[in-house]
């Protein structure tokens, strides 16, 4: 205490003039009302708030000085002042503020602030810099205030309640979000297991609803191991970086259209990487033949592509990654839930038969030596994983900051994942259901000369091709017709691809899809944006050369199924919940 | 269809004998018949399954050969042998699998795999190596399966329900993790908006939730703006990544003990990074010094460190900022929730008088350019955030591709974390009880003569200092008294530094702590672990020197106010929840 009053009297012309005993003994208060700072900020704090004004309040508001300085120092005032401005006002704060003198210091600068300032670097023109940039090539994002509401999917309300709109562009492609039983697992585990985790993973942070949703998983892809991640951004992320900078001399050979969190993951790795053209096998198998066979090689790429809706050539790459000695990394985050007899994606859908049978042996999906997957899209819910071999798992468990040192998730929402990854594995209803919405869109959009960018998936990509063009499109059908499709612009796909990417779920019924189809009808026409026969004019556009043959010739096979499911989708289950 | 039948009788010698006239009218199943792998494969599935047996599978669980992977290619089966096996088994799979045809393809290869095996990259042997290292230096973590129950607080089951532990490690400090007005404003928005966002924050993600939280974080931290990430691991990551790949020749002056996720960040920015001695101004201000004047540069440190829980100089760090023109970024996770008027943590701490006034002008908190904090400790649920400027909030929500690509938390995760911040806002006696019971942990053990690391938080660190020694602590203190305290071993702190780390909370009552006190002395003593007095012969431990005087003379100074919070806790508000 002493040192700190020594201290004091030898910067602050007011303390200076006191005695050690006196400022020993005195309240610092009645001192405060003789310097010439504290005496006017004093008067202000008790006009405003009557005789109770706390200096160290005051002394805080000041402008930053040299003198005021030495004031705010909690090391002096902490005893002498504050005890008795707390008493009667509170039972005393905890812990008191002394315990932290040493984070309030004395500061052991000289020099002036204002004198340094003029050749400081800039931060808040840099930041104006970056976002003016944004707004200049209208990359610029507003968000848009979309609700969606359990008991109304796929309907949301905006800033006011009243204000309905249909949402057409979420990622909770089945509705799974609000389905009963995820959300009544997810209410009993909550009010049994409370709100968080309370930990990571390895301090106390470990429990049952992260064993059986990662055994789930584990069988759900035919692995032998599973581990769930904060998010898949993370989960890819985490994983690629630490394989690509754990094994010596690695390679990650990555898809051109791979997603912003493998691309994250490959430079976190710091290890060397070569894009190869989007699902091109034989750019891959070029790109492979050049690097020594014995050096480590990830083939990192996607089942389905989420902006455009392509499809990877899984087994293809499979037999390249065999041929020269490289693992598979498939991220299958859009396709689970999805596709295949359990839902495991599209690596288990291309062998439908092995796998609704449960002999997985030799399969695709179990030549694939690592799938990462969602919880939060088409399971409804949030978080991501990663599936593999025993030892590749644990080896990522045990050396992976962005696994080892963050919060687990929820118990509710590992229950309420678990259950969701259940309800996919025994009813494949509600993807059928979303499958046959999807076509239906695609014909009618593709009857109205509208661009739907072909391709096999459940995506509907429309391309608009210029980034405010897309916006204006965006903006109008959320004002003028309650429909929710948000633009999708640069860097999330290359400028002159902006696009309205539609997705269709099984809640998405003929009312909905009608009112969809006539107002893009309407607002194409609007603003003018290119329909398909301009752009057939002009040759062609994305994706629609090569696979728009593909896509055509499978449009009408279902359409009494489609009707049949429409009906019983409408009236038994999809409008009852 | 044609081109793939010609490739396969290039290479199949069965297939090479069929005319193309042939395999184009052919059933392939019977063909198959004939071929010498496929017929004995069929032959098991017949004798396994009966006469259904779907040709698909028994091809895909072969063993890989040149000509097996023909076999297995989707292009030539889906119509002509799917088919009739998917009829009346199934009201049809969606989509048609032909859809994904590409996705299964025949394989461009022609050299044998065999022999070129011999000479690739052993994956599994790379595993199985890094696995050993972990095991071998006894860092390798088993995780223990702990199910904290939200009515028993701070009590805990095992794998059988019955097993009952009380939990003495978690980080759900305040128990806001089982606070009811967290819980049923969760299970409201979950009955309302579902179990998941949908969405990225951009697409569909984006919601009052989102909005609400962030309005009330930034006004909790009396910054601008506030942004919300799926953990403060990436909220770190992402923010120090972004700012230091963007600044021109930025440099982040990183405190040697900051947490991982700070030093990822900083790794990933690819920027200069300095590490400056924990907490140690005078060797920050040195290497500041070193540094060109107009470089921008970012101090990254914490308030409280979670592993020996010592706490940042922060005014002092301020003041340097301002003198050589950096900015701040502090890490305020271990502290959000625990200390200050409305719970901001240790740099509102320091102004308690302004913050409780909602005077934050000139206040040390407000001087801090970035402050990050977490949804998933204190405040009991999961998420992180950074809170600072509008502009610089702006450009990292436009800019960092964590935050970006990346599904939003939840809306009833949101919603919870926003009445536990509001909850802690309105009322202090979670925090104060917490500090109380800290304060007599720390008593109980030093009287015990077991070392606790000196520090001025509600972190109680117990040194052991040897790994195998720290994790035999662990299991005995589970197995035999039927308390979870989580060793602490390398990489979360040095080697020779191996910790019990203890986490008191408001529901750590005395008979818990009295629990405690009497299992460590005995485990102490059972494992023959250093006590105080062993460490002070040899020269004393990790902080003691430094810190333990200062720690020392707070300790008997609320007493009276302990025994009286003690009570008031234990019958009325603790017992009752």
């Amino acid at each position: 205490m002493d040192a700190v009053l020594r201290q004091s009297k030898a910067v602050c012309p007011f303390v200076s003039m006191a005695s050690m005993s006196t400022l020993r003994t005195s309240n610092l208060q009645l001192l405060a009302r003789g310097c010439p700072v504290m005496s006017k900020a004093m008067a202000v704090q008790t006009a405003k708030y009557g005789g109770a004004a706390a200096p160290s309040r005051s002394f805080s508001s000041q402008p930053k000085t040299g003198r005021a300085k030495i004031h705010t120092s909690r090391n002096q005032e902490a005893r002498a002042v504050e005890s008795p401005v707390l008493q009667g006002r509170d039972k005393g704060p905890l812990p008191p503020l002394s315990m932290f003198a040493h984070a309030r210091k004395v500061s052991p600068l000289t020099s002036s602030d204002a004198c340094n300032s003029a050749s400081t670097f800039d931060y808040n023109a840099f930041y104006d810099h970056e976002l003016d940039k944004k707004h200049k090539d209208k990359t610029y994002r507003y968000f848009n205030n979309i609700n969606r509401l359990a008991k109304e999917f796929p309907r949301a309300h905006m800033s006011y309640k009243e204000e309905r709109v249909t949402v057409w562009c979420a990622n909770d492609y089945l509705g799974m979000g609000r389905n009963p039983r995820v959300l009544e697992t997810m209410h009993q585990t909550l009010e049994e297991y409370g709100a968080g985790a309370g930990g990571t993973r390895n301090i106390s942070g470990h429990n049952k609803h992260a064993l059986e949703l990662e055994g789930l998983l584990a069988k759900l892809h035919a692995k032998e191991s599973a581990l769930v991640f904060s998010s898949c951004y993370v989960a890819n992320d985490a994983t690629l970086a630490t394989l690509g900078s754990k094994m010596p001399d690695c390679v990650i050979l990555s898809d051109s259209l791979n997603h912003a969190s493998m691309i994250q993951g490959i430079r976190h790795s710091g290890t060397k990487k070569i894009v190869f053209k989007h699902n091109d096998v034989a750019d891959l198998e070029a790109k492979l033949a050049s690097l020594p066979l014995h050096v480590p090689k990830i083939i990192a790429f996607e089942s389905v592509y989420s902006m455009c809706g392509s499809i990877g050539p899984i087994e293809a790459i499979c037999d390249l990654a065999d041929k020269y000695g490289a693992i598979t990394f498939l991220d299958e985050v859009h396709a689970v839930g999805m596709y295949g007899p359990n839902g495991a994606g599209v690596a288990e859908h291309l062998d439908w038969e092995a796998h609704r049978e449960g002999m997985p042996r030799g399969t695709i999906m179990d030549r694939v030596d690592i799938i990462t997957g969602t919880l939060g899209k088409a399971y409804g819910c949030v978080g991501g994983y990663i599936a593999g071999s025993a030892k590749l798992v644990d080896m990522i468990r045990s050396l992976a900051p962005g696994f080892i040192f963050t919060t687990s998730l929820p118990p509710a929402t590992m229950a309420g994942a678990k259950a969701s990854v259940e309800y996919q594995m025994e009813y494949d209803g509600d993807r059928k259901l979303q499958q046959l919405h999807t076509r239906a869109v695609k014909e009618e959009l593709n009857n109205r000369d509208i661009p739907v960018i072909p391709n096999p998936s459940h995506i509907v990509p429309l391309l608009v091709g210029n980034a405010e063009l897309a916006k204006s499109a965006s903006d109008m059908l959320l004002q003028d017709y309650g429909i929710y499709i948000q633009s999708i612009n640069y860097p999330t796909v290359p400028v002159g691809q902006e696009r309205l990417r539609i997705t269709p779920t099984p809640g998405h019924v003929k009312q909905y899809r009608g009112e969809l189809a006539e107002a893009l009808d309407e607002i194409w026409t609007r603003l003018g944006i290119k329909h398909t026969s301009d752009w057939a004019a002009e040759g062609g556009f994305i994706g629609a050369t090569r696979e728009i043959m593909a896509t055509g010739g499978m449009q009408s096979v279902n359409e009494a199924l489609l009707e049949r499911d429409e009906l019983r989708g409408a009236v038994g289950r999809v409008a009852a919940v």
